[in-house]
């Protein structure tokens, strides 16, 4: 499902409580949340974080999300996520992949499809500075 | 903590997969939204919803919370939540219990403590029509 | 994405504050807690709650989500979720829709892909009494 | 509401998107999640995971939370969460506070307080080597 051949962003995140379910494991909401968490991750060390580009008047809003569930996480496990973006014509794809704390098992992996849009939801063109932005990574 | 002599509203929760933790219980948490929940139905049957209410420019941020937790709920339980409401001088004050499906046991009980402020987060005086509103359910 | 053509289950969903965003709509990961919630009621109304198909010792961890967002619900909005089913060889597919309150706007589109699997997370091929039970909301 | 004369644990925390609501802040039952965060932490920093503690049997249950919101948390801020213990004579309470990211500004103060059963959910004694565990963070 993904493309890691772009550069990516690597965060830890530490399995809560109140992250895990019934099972014993990490809900299937909550990787929708850990998606999130990178993404912002990753805008931020293109070197302005999401908040400021809200500032702007760029909005990210999800168009689809996507996740398959290879082995579970539980509660106290340290995972590993990454993420790397693509372009499309009017819009923005975010991949992922979660590994377990020695990155020697894929957890999950997933990808988000982001409009571009203004504050009045209005679909907008990709703004040179926002695209130069992710260009900084590589 | 609580006390319901005054009106009361209830409502009906079904706990659902997502709301539960590795110990197979409601997680603590999820209890405040089960009071926001039954908050929002409260001002509802009094006549407009909270929705509204912000339209009209009165805002109700949480100063306080607190819930005692006297028995667990699991995935799939039905349980029974109920309010009331309290108003001090400028600040309104929501009571709540948790009971069983057969209101035999109670589960959970809390409170909440609102200040009422403006756009602006300024703290402003009850309005008259919103007092009013509250005296609907009696 | 989906098939309605099988049999659906339906069920409201009141959006709580809760599970918004700062961007005011409903957060993108709570589209898979209200899947969950409307497969929990799909079992139900085929006649077990899925409590009580885990004490049989089937359980079923999602392997697959995914969902499209085509427009946004909001604080306090009713939505009304359906849900279908469609059988694997050796897996079980939810599809699901969420719809504005008097059903003219289709929010969003989903599907689940669920293993079944026994106690010690081992597939198990579909129990006859599983797969019946599903035939009973035809 | 808080002592926090005895050995104390600090963790920073970014808020996500996802943690937000319509009001544009950190949802107030989300401070309850990152309580449990860094009491996670504490008991880590102790010597011990929580998930150890659990398998040597001994569960901490939450039997009441209470929270002070003093000020607002928003997306993309990075906040300092503390937590330190005090012993009953058969409970546990953690207090908490939550600071902005420089600590010049207190914006939430809370406190859980804990049973201490077995697997069964039976009250026990505190074992020597979870009270002595406590006392490695002095």
């Amino acid at each position: 499902m993904h493309d890691f051949s772009t550069p990516c962003v690597w965060m830890p995140h530490r399995v809560s409580y109140g992250e895990t379910d019934t099972m014993g494991v990490l809900y299937y909401a909550e990787y929708l949340h850990l998606f999130e968490r990178i993404r912002s991750e990753y805008i931020r060390q293109c070197g302005m974080s999401y908040a400021d580009v809200e500032k702007k008047g760029i909005f990210l809003p999800v168009r689809e999300a996507r996740c398959r569930y290879r082995a579970p996480a539980r509660y106290d496990d340290l995972v590993r996520i990454r993420a790397a973006s693509e372009w499309g014509r009017a819009s923005l794809r975010f991949v992922y992949e979660i590994w377990n704390e020695d990155k020697t098992r894929l957890l999950a992996e997933g990808m988000t499809q982001h409009a571009l849009v203004n504050a009045q939801s209005r679909p907008v063109a990709v703004p040179d500075w926002f695209r130069q932005l992710f260009n900084r990574l590589q």
